[in-house]
């Protein structure tokens, strides 16, 4: 994309509203607009992050056997009354009177809508196991919404929801998208650690939190320092096998909230034990028959008998993830994007535009990174070379690339690494051969 | 995909709820659900193809130029307001009141919001032009929602908006629309033919509609033949060039709706005239300074003076296209996708699960076309072949690849293009090819 022709509407001034870090350099950076209290628009650099975060969400999902679907944003309220949430939900939900007079909400969650649709035409136990998943925009009226996309109204959200003969399938259910959520996060680069949770108003048996740390959280955690070094990815994983040994493995490791940890019975030694501050980016829960029995989701079982399902759901926040993103990983002058979730991988910056050396080996170097896939913002303005510099700083892309006069002379330009700020002069042939090389 | 661990309730008997072939096909090959009138849960199938659907108008979009952001599905009454049209809208606007009793609406469309985005950030003629647009759920609460997705309430649209500072450059903005809708339709296998339109509520001086030919079609619409015949993808459009000779072109070929066409002026002789049931797909309007006259939206032009900028806005109904494409593209079996849109490009049946050697040939067959990045559904599950077959047609993926204990031991696989119905035995060697041909 050539920034002459992109709507990259950078901010210089921190604005006054943001309270924390993601949501001044979401703003800074042109990639959010607060539309309404806690709604926003995503500017187009924003929406890139989003996509490029919701994509690897949906990637790991479909690995783990999970099937996408879309269910509406505006549900019907009877379905609510059926669960016995409709009251319970308190002024949280986006309550509508359509028309005809008839009660509706915009959708906080979907355990009702999906338990609709699964009663509606799942009659055996033969059709299980069952993981539906839909990312959908969801609405949370909340008294007070702030952090920008950290705690908006309207989010966007994964949430899958699984469906079992028997609480030995749910379980396994749990595990796989327990593991799911680990190669998800560490795919953006990010440390997610599991905390036993609290199951709160969803209810049931077993829960856990991802949560990954960052200076900034909005709570305390405290973990075993071997969690700093486990690598996720490290082997590959068969998600039809059985992963509760590998799950156990994880949960080896201590990992607790400060409401559940208790330093009298902590089993970490002190030197071992880290304290940290962490944003929770996924929850996970396994509750039994709680919706599947007001509800009446059943199936025939083995010897033809109805059997109530036992359920699972499992929400990761997409938006959210955005300024989590930004919160773990940051400096002073600006976001630094990991690799896997950078809107464009590369930022492409003519010192010179108009010097017909410069634009010819920019246009050469634009058409050869996007001709090998990479995703490439043109810095082609006519703005200085120091602007340029900090609004690529500012945006964050895991490399720049830069051309100019004085370099081009010797047939050198500059590749610098955004994470470390490592600069190397480089021929043009080695800027290219390194930013095309699988690691980077 | 394996079709045993997929999730595709399918239905024998036709929906007494469906009025039109595009519905009942929709109910009957599990692509949709109604959740409430007119609102609809998009089943993995169907969520497939309007995810196919969508992606081709991104490309198209982005290869015009226009620049995709997010935004909201809840407004603010309040820029409604600066419009004036909160008051025109009506009842199919839905109407919210939040928690903190601020009024607020679920978009119905979005010419306000783009405007409050472009006044914030764009403050002179040498950001323009610009084309803003996004993919979206809207809701317009229509007194009577029928038809199934083609007439819902809860709906996805693209819409865009392009901003200029002269109507000479808005005029650009409005051909470059213009060809990339001709070109989305055509992608998809449509022939949509651009007819001058009444600019309604929306207002404003030019506007075409795209309208696809299909036997149900909701309104009839007269054509030159030539349009018959017309391939709009033969040649290659270079969008930064002037593309008025290619629009005048395109229009110099009769064509007009039942409420336009004037028999006594009709320049079409009549051996020529091509009459037909046509349904609108996508809508484009130039309405000058409708929107940022009220709104103040207004840039430095060259001298420094303040120009209010001269809008179009352009809209492509994503899931209607689904429903539209089905009225246009059906037989009595099911529904015949056309290539490009299909939710999976191959269904893979096998005629005898359990048998040693049908189950590998088809794993390799799964395995390879898989790899060559074909989307594939793989029958595998215990159904009689009837009931394969009748699935398979029902929900309409242009090939089959069908596998027999009989031809296999004669070395040979089926294979059948849903459209013509024609099947031809070839080797595995030879069907493979023919699959992963450039052509198919």
């Amino acid at each position: 994309m050539r920034l002459s022709r992109y709507f990259l509407p950078t901010i210089k001034e921190n604005p006054s509203e943001a309270q924390i870090v993601s949501h001044r350099l979401m703003l800074r950076a042109g990639m959010v607009r607060q539309s309404a209290a806690g709604i926003y628009s995503w500017l187009p650099l924003g929406f890139k992050a989003l996509k490029k975060i919701e994509q690897i969400v949906r990637e790991e999902q479909n690995r783990s056997g999970a099937i996408e679907l879309l269910m509406p944003t505006i549900q019907s309220a009877d379905l609510w009354r059926e669960s016995g949430r409709y009251d319970d939900y308190g002024k949280e939900m986006l309550r509508i009177v359509d028309r005809h007079e008839r009660e509706m909400l915009f959708g906080p969650t979907n355990e009702e809508l999906i338990t609709d649709i699964f009663r509606t035409y799942v009659k055996s136990y033969k059709d299980l196991p069952l993981n539906l998943y839909h990312i959908q925009w969801k609405f949370r009226d909340e008294v007070r919404p702030r952090f920008g996309v950290m705690r908006g109204r309207e989010f966007l959200m994964k949430d899958a929801y699984s469906f079992d003969i028997d609480g030995k399938g749910a379980r396994a259910a749990y595990n796989k998208m327990f593991v799911a959520y680990l190669r998800t996060f560490a795919r953006m680069g990010l440390k997610a650690i599991p905390m036993r949770a609290d199951t709160g108003p969803i209810g049931g048996d077993l829960s856990h939190e991802f949560i990954i740390l960052a200076d900034t959280g909005e709570s305390e955690v405290y973990c075993d320092a071997s969690w700093m070094e486990a690598d996720v990815l490290k082997k590959d994983v068969d998600f039809t096998a059985d992963l509760q040994p590998l799950v156990d493995e994880w949960l080896s490791k201590y990992a607790a909230t400060s409401e559940m940890h208790d330093p009298a019975k902590c089993p970490v030694p002190a030197e071992r034990l880290r304290k940290a501050r962490g944003i929770e980016v996924g929850h996970i829960f396994y509750f039994g028959t709680k919706y599947s029995k007001p509800m009446n989701a059943q199936v025939a079982g083995p010897d033809g008998a109805p059997v109530l399902v036992e359920m699972g759901s499992y929400g990761i926040g997409v938006s959210r993830l955005v300024g989590a993103l930004i919160e773990a990983s940051h400096d002073e002058a600006g976001i630094v994007w990991p690799d896997a979730v950078a809107p464009f991988d590369v930022a492409l910056i003519n010192l010179r535009v108009g010097d017909a050396k410069c634009d010819a080996a920019c246009e050469d170097l634009y058409a050869k990174l996007q001709k090998a896939g990479k995703d490439v913002l043109y810095a082609d303005t006519s703005d200085s070379a120091g602007a340029k510099f900090a609004t690529m700083d500012l945006i964050g892309l895991p490399w720049q690339l830069v051309v100019g006069p004085r370099g081009l002379a010797n047939g050198k330009v500059e590749l610098k690494r955004r994470r470390t700020g490592e600069r190397v002069e480089l021929s043009v042939e080695e800027a290219l051969n390194r930013l095309l090389a699988p690691a980077s």
